[in-house]
């Protein structure tokens, strides 16, 4: 095999499943190539994605020759997304009844979400997050984006009772929008064993959901490791949950249109 | 920059966005090389990326040097993927009341996501379709995986109505399993003008639930152009919908499991 074709493979290997290990030595085997060309070649892949600010293939300490790839989005790339994005969502055409803006054609967009699941993923990267749980259903596409960069099984909590969920734990909580007594349920085989559990969500007001689902998964011995949510409102500044981060951040909705901002670092706790 | 850049770089920025088209004329410019030269760089990554089963990469008519990735999944990897999951979903542990299949671990798998994904797009691809439409809550993390490897949209049909979609159209139907009259409801602003959709769901017995989205569907004037199913019943074997496509058959539930074969496709109409 030449050089240009074991690059070629190896990207296509490396981005084909980000977050996941894959073993040079088992790689080194099935090419007939020696496991130190393998690593040179992953020197170079490396060295190349991070230049273009693509993320970057980590070495795994334990694992024999295991590397994986970790998804990133170069910042000026980042920075003209959310300002994108900000203004997109900032028209008056999408004020609806209640003060909602309308998102499903954003949060259904490809590029969109795949962006956002490098987001999101590199700011959880180091949590160890095992679990990304939503609740259905706007949040669900992110959700789905998310845990494939973080190479981790997507628990999605309903709003009934389904048979298809098999045995579930429900509980109750008041919703932040009308005051009213709401379920939510989720199938006890949806989690893992000691589960690092990162919520993600479409929207965020005071985070009574988030509260909820953080009670929810106590019922599952799981650990909550922190919330990411596509947009946020600015009031209230303090969120019912730890841990939140949020891309935009939307502060007055009018007739005229809604304010929205991409959220700095610093207003993320 | 040198070929083994160029050939990591064009390697990363085809496989991030299957289905997308990718500009020599304009990445020539950026990186100060000749269109002819990437045009080499990119029938290398073609010939790599076919030998080892895992797509081709287009080159696009009427736009000037226009190039797109499109995933496969290679034949080897298909029949032991099926297979596996197949023997994994067979088991009594997973009958659930009503001879339902519990599934929601394997829909909630980033692996079997993009397998999915990559094997629904492979089967429509000629169908230039434009949206991927599904309906909550289970299909939607297939739906999202499909929609990637297209790059089309996502549009979700709800069960309810919900003020965050906007003005919507609603249509009934009765329900397959349960005789009753069921509603389901999509945004107005959900489909794109001159849609052609694909449906894409969990699993489907008589087709009652596609046949209902391909109805409201009629309404935004879309034209249907086929459905995905993970898993379908053998019986009956007449589906409500034409140009369905499944993985996976379910012949028989009983208390000692699920009889689940992988579909062929000679089952698929």
């Amino acid at each position: 095999m030449q050089r240009t074709d074991r690059l070629i493979r190896l990207t296509q290997i490396l981005l084909e499943r980000p977050g996941h290990p894959v073993s040079l030595a088992h790689l080194a085997e099935a090419w007939g190539v020696a496991k130190s060309t393998l690593s040179e070649d992953v020197a170079s892949i490396r060295r190349t994605l991070l230049e273009a600010g693509k993320g970057t293939v980590e070495t795994l300490v334990g694992v024999q020759g295991g590397v994986r790839y970790h998804a990133d989005v170069p910042t000026a790339e980042r920075e003209g997304f959310l300002a994108d994005l900000a203004k997109r969502l900032s028209g008056p055409e999408r004020v609806l009844p209640g003060g909602f803006v309308y998102m499903s054609d954003v949060l259904g967009n490809p590029y969109v979400l795949d962006a956002v699941g490098r987001m999101f993923s590199t700011q959880f990267w180091s949590k160890r997050v095992n679990v990304v749980v939503t609740v259905e259903t706007k949040g669900i596409t992110l959700a789905t984006a998310t845990a494939r960069h973080l190479d981790v099984p997507i628990a999605i909590v309903r709003r009934d009772q389904r048979v298809t969920e098999g045995a579930a734990i429900s509980t109750h909580y008041v919703s932040g929008s009308n005051r009213r007594i709401q379920t939510m349920s989720l199938g006890k085989r949806a989690m893992p064993a000691d589960a690092r559990a990162l919520i993600v969500d479409d929207f965020m007001r005071a985070g009574a959901t988030a509260r909820a689902v953080v009670d929810l998964l106590k019922e599952f011995a799981a650990e909550v490791v922190g919330t990411a949510v596509f947009m946020a409102t600015s009031q209230p500044a303090e969120k019912m949950v730890d841990n939140y981060f949020s891309l935009l951040r939307v502060h007055e909705v009018s007739a005229q249109g809604a304010d929205v901002q991409p959220a700095s670092f610093a207003d993320n706790s």
